[in-house]
């Protein structure tokens, strides 16, 4: 079994909860004995854009430990048969790079893991500590800290347990964008440059926020480059998008050469998560296709999206 | 003729262009004379969202009128004799209620078709001022004026042009949220309600960004209804998309009944524009259906998208 087949039947397995009345619905809706992992908001503010941040009260997402909610919901789940505690769950947002966030996160789920054998006698034998590990995107990012992360996070865990006096419970990390982002570098056609003299030069090409809507979302910043050998001298120019909005840039102020021209390759790397998964057909745009490249040879994973495809679902007209 | 069929035909016989490069390339691959707009930039700003706001220098449509770039354009069009230039254009922005916007505007477009006349001997004949008109969201949110912008806009034309001693030219709009959006109400199933005792509620909803990424975008808010009589008294919730992050929120802070529950339809006016349009496939949730009701009939117009729909494209696995 493959680590992604792996990770499939163990998401199926177990459903996260967020909130009672999801308890209600789900012992209501399961076929059996359903496995449950309830989500915990620890408390712990990781500092990323605030679209992302899941692991402070006020969101959509878990039970606040520090209100007792968390500890109300173990009661909750307990009082119906249908549904099996299986652990808790937390994610403390996206791009995250501070370990100690997840130190932190890690010592107060087991810290309610401990009550939670006291006061009900159920040893939870699963912490998900959920995802986030930050990837970089300008060549000024740091990495994360891969190693140092399982490291930290199990110190963490063995000595609060040691000092509860708690099993060591299965540890489980969800990297969705830390193993898929670097995967991908989408290619763009520039298709006109407009020099606005004294105020910025702007690279138009044939994509943009319907490919890519996380500048505009987010304040995300790329890199891009210029697929072609080029010794002209290095100008700073904005990259904006084919989408009627101004707001629709992909990278401003980026340093490419000075003979660019329309029909040239762009390059922008760090697209393999959250970029085709987000992507719109706004104005009408199809989606670009996905290829698969290794050892010089190239395979169509996912074809381009077609005028026929877009109007597929029109039925009415 | 109808209007869109009118408007269509306008669109497909006239393309404006945006910079230097773009008259260079559309020459090339002009089969027969194309008849060209050029988009101008009158430095107004209409002071709305910066991500629509393009009236302004520093972006990426038109040519600026006060560096003298569109008066240039307009030398670099006359240069093409595949090219022929069918009169200028400009586009303020989104959801403007300044009206004095499109007065500065029109007039200092008409400018430089007279400037045009005593220049080059060319009379253009067609002023464009693109869209823009405001749509009222939310309740409190005031109407545009729409018979007080033609009146005072043709007002500002007709003096402008006596002044100059200019022809009045075909003046053009283009109202396309104006038309449409008041005209689609997107209907959502409330899925859980999570207290979040002392800070807020929150109720999740079945869509989200996914279909209206409008809130995330440019902080976009909508009113929410509740589909069914109640006389409970109202509560300050939050309601929250299905989406995988914290700002996936379509309304914060809005008014609904306290004996809201799971199963709830909820309705959403105002979403005929920029919603269909722009939604995706992210989480891979597939886009809702359109419907047209009139007069107590309803009528699928735009099918549901199937998880067989999401896959169609998968070719490579």
């Amino acid at each position: 079994m493959s680590g992604l087949q792996a990770a499939f039947r163990y998401r199926v397995g177990r459903i996260v909860v967020d909130s009672a009345s999801e308890i209600i619905r789900l012992a209501a809706l399961s076929e059996g004995r359903q496995r449950v992992l309830l989500r915990v908001t620890p408390g712990v503010d990781a500092n990323v854009h605030r679209a992302v941040t899941t692991g402070t009260e006020d969101q959509k997402f878990g039970f606040s430990l520090s209100s007792g909610a968390a500890a109300d919901a173990v009661q909750r789940v307990l009082a119906h048969p249908e549904l099996e505690l299986a652990g808790l769950h937390c994610h403390l947002g996206s791009q995250l790079t501070d370990l100690s966030a997840y130190e932190t996160a890690a010592a107060r789920l087991i810290g309610l893991m401990a009550a939670t054998r006291d006061r009900a006698g159920l040893t939870l034998a699963e912490l998900n500590l959920g995802g986030g590990h930050a990837v970089p995107y300008l060549p000024e990012d740091a990495d994360f800290d891969l190693a140092g992360f399982a490291d930290r996070v199990r110190r963490v865990v063995a000595a609060e347990c040691a000092r509860l006096r708690f099993p060591v419970p299965r540890l489980v990390v969800e990297p969705g964008r830390a193993i898929v982002n670097r995967a991908m570098v989408t290619l763009y056609r520039v298709v006109a440059i407009k020099h606005a003299v004294g105020v910025r030069t702007f690279v138009a090409v044939n994509g943009g926020m319907s490919d890519n809507p996380r500048p505009e979302l987010y304040g995300a910043r790329y890199p891009v480059h210029l697929v072609r050998p080029s010794h002209a001298p290095v100008e700073t120019v904005t990259v904006a998008g084919r989408h009627c909005e101004a707001g629709d840039v992909l990278a401003a102020d980026v340093p490419l050469p000075a003979d660019l021209r329309p029909g040239d390759l762009l390059a922008v790397p760090g697209t393999g998560a959250y970029n085709h998964s987000m992507a719109s057909n706004y104005n009408l745009v199809g989606r670009p296709p996905v290829v698969a490249v290794r050892g010089g040879s190239a395979r169509v994973l996912i074809r381009r999206e077609t005028s026929s495809d877009l109007l597929v679902r029109d039925v009415g007209l």
